[in-house]
């Protein structure tokens, strides 16, 4: 997940909560605007440099604050989406990150997009790991499904 | 097909009629906007609700009405590229679509993302198929390229 | 290497160098805006129809010109992340791709691309490969990670 978009974070959790109903081991892995879907909704006081406060005033601050990739009209079209998605009842994305949770997608941190953002630990939801490149490369050589979304 | 710009629909053609013709097994699987790749160009009359007239309204209809992921300038980026094809000679997204379903690539929609955006199977061109996640889970899983565009 | 936004092309080299460093064979194939990344940046003079000479003129010439996919204010939030990057002592993107190829990481540039959009071989930075997608299908086939990014 790089992508902090709310349309492709939904179809990311979608495709992983489906192979792990189907009993598939997953695992998926947030680097960039991805690390913001983990993010907490609530403030939460941290020590940081300068820029890193500004990028962190101006991403959004987790899963029900993220834009569409098309169409947002500066949230609109976001808000529209969740009424849509309601109305269908379809699960919203916060839903599908604990649901993920709960079948046992393992959800893996990229620690120097953290740093480059200045995105603290405290700041992200509970029951994380934190890792690298190396990690995902080698849980991604074995997978049989592999997606930069 | 995740995403309904036409330069990305390009490349995801190109890819599967390329592979279709070395002899490979071929799944192109549409979700969100990319269902929109697949709509008719002409109006359907379909009964929807108010928010589903809206998205139907506002999005793209049809594989000739698609804007550039980057400098679509309203539009005139798009017309542009289609341009350029033509005085190249290279096929155009409906071109590469129709090849594709001569070549036997398989086009399967998603269930789930038509009846959230309310598109109905009438709006979309003859020859399709229908299904959900697992579907795609099943094919992907066997697939040795498979991506996310 | 579809995309030609810097912070998708640090995510793709980032990947690609790591699997180099553990010894993996790595192909880079790139297309559409991605080719952008390769462009050197100085001004070549080469012979272009008007077409291709606004297309040039439009996208960004070289690694050191990109914009962020997202949060880029007119190429504000580029010069933030490169500066906050630079701080925090991670590779820029013109040092990623240098080590790319020390590393052997072959870089493979689509020729029908560069048709479509007008890019000369005397445009791009040395060392690279020029195929189609019959020759990323091959290597693609046969990979372990694929992604579309």
């Amino acid at each position: 997940m790089f992508s902090g978009d709310l349309d492709k974070a939904m179809a990311g959790f979608i495709i992983a909560n489906g192979a792990a109903a189907m009993g598939d081991d997953v695992t998926m892995f947030f680097t960039f605007w991805g690390i913001n879907i983990l993010r907490k909704s609530e403030y939460v006081p941290v020590k940081k440099g300068f820029l890193e406060k500004m990028f962190g005033w101006m991403m959004p601050r987790g899963a029900d604050k993220l834009g569409l990739s098309k169409m947002n009209f500066g949230g609109m079209g976001s808000v529209m989406m969740k009424k849509i998605m309601k109305d269908k009842q379809v699960s919203s994305l916060p839903e599908l990150i604990s649901t993920a949770q709960s079948l046992g997608v393992k959800l893996v941190v990229c620690t120097m997009s953290m740093d480059v953002m200045g995105i603290k630990e405290e700041e992200l939801i509970p029951g994380l790991e934190f890792a690298g490149v190396a990690t995902y490369l080698g849980e991604a050589d074995q997978a049989g499904v592999n997606l930069f979304i």
